[in-house]
């Protein structure tokens, strides 16, 4: 089940709409199977008015109740993305000094190269976008607790699924954004303004190409846990 | 910026993986453009191969340091669908009485209704997807801390736009799942592995179709919360 083969589509630089929307017509599985963090980034701009259109697909995502509490804030001023690099910086040091040692395959080496290269040029980014969720003033009644994430995160997959699909470099990442109360201060956040994760945006140094993932039998039980039939 | 106009294919129930296939190359902006909550759905067979399809799909989303913890629990079993459907009841009669007296406008009044139907015909669904993360066992250092969520939400979405293009009716709720441990004690989950959110799906007996959301402008900070320059 590997799908149709699709020819790669060519990914240049552009600012042009009527390009960006056509390339924006990628299947979507091809969108899917090719999508990976780009984390190695040129100082290239990135348009504001193809950044927007990006932003506006993410908003299309679903969210709960359809509140539509997502905000963006996208940076762009050098001196707010030097502030978001430190948090990275000193997050990323954290979690390299209790990671590093288990690093064992290429595939983890490469992964933390890459993740090196993006905490040092992490404020060379042409964008960085901060996905934020406005929340409720209380969250009650008790069932809707953790809502929060769910009303975010289909929005920032979505981003990055259409950033995939123009050719703009995108990765996930929580690291820039802890502790929040400095995050919130950097960003001028209200306290109802939650910060939950950073997209650093530009075109990439690296490329996009087919991913490789456990396979689906080993992760998928049927009606109760262990029971894994397609094994 | 409403992006080229392109045509609504037909979906008609399929178990054809060619079909499946080609429906998936619906374009990525068609998909995320009409992608909506479905939750009436016919009692129609879904074929397994295409459930598969669609969650080998979800699992290329992806995961904080590509761990891929997410685990998926198909729910099949009438019987299992009755006490995740009584969960369900339970946590919306709760959330109903909360905001059913602030429900004013006929948009807000549809989505009850469809809640509603949901509620009573949960257990007739022909598959529910439970969306699982696979947690360590410590969570160290402390900025890996709330990294669960982002380590599958965009697996959900993936799921929900996949169901979009194949024409299959789906919706995130994680009403089914609270309290937590009613949840993993009907699923046999162990004590590492969190439900985070359930997806009914079938063939719809709605339509998708396109969604109106915010103006992106009011939503859209730049650099700093409440700079929105594009307003």
């Amino acid at each position: 089940m590997q799908g149709h083969v699709i020819p790669e589509p060519s990914v240049t630089p552009t600012a042009d709409l009527d390009e960006v929307e056509s390339r924006l017509c990628m299947p979507l599985v091809q969108a899917m199977q090719t999508q990976r963090a780009v984390r190695r980034l040129t100082t290239e701009p990135v348009d504001d008015a193809v950044l927007l259109r990006l932003l506006e697909l993410a908003q299309k995502a679903p969210s709960g109740g359809n509140r539509q509490p997502q905000r963006y804030i996208v940076v762009r001023d050098r001196a707010v993305k030097e502030q978001l690099a430190a948090l990275n910086r000193r997050s990323w040091g954290w979690l390299r000094r209790a990671y590093g040692p288990f690093v064992k395959t290429e595939a983890q080496r490469r992964l933390l190269a890459a993740v090196d290269w993006q905490a040092e040029h992490f404020a060379d980014a042409p964008a960085i976008v901060v996905a934020c969720v406005k929340v409720r003033v209380r969250s009650w009644p008790p069932v809707l607790a953790g809502t929060v994430d769910g009303s975010i995160y289909p929005s920032v997959q979505n981003l990055l699924l259409a950033a995939r699909a123009v050719g703009l470099g995108a990765a996930l990442t929580t690291l820039p954004l802890r502790p929040a109360r400095r995050a919130r201060a950097i960003l001028g956040l209200p306290r109802r303004v939650q910060p939950v994760c950073a997209i650093p945006l530009g075109w990439p140094r690296g490329r996009y190409g087919p991913t490789t993932r456990r396979p689906i039998s080993e992760v998928v039980h049927v009606d109760r846990y262990g029971n894994r039939p397609y094994r």
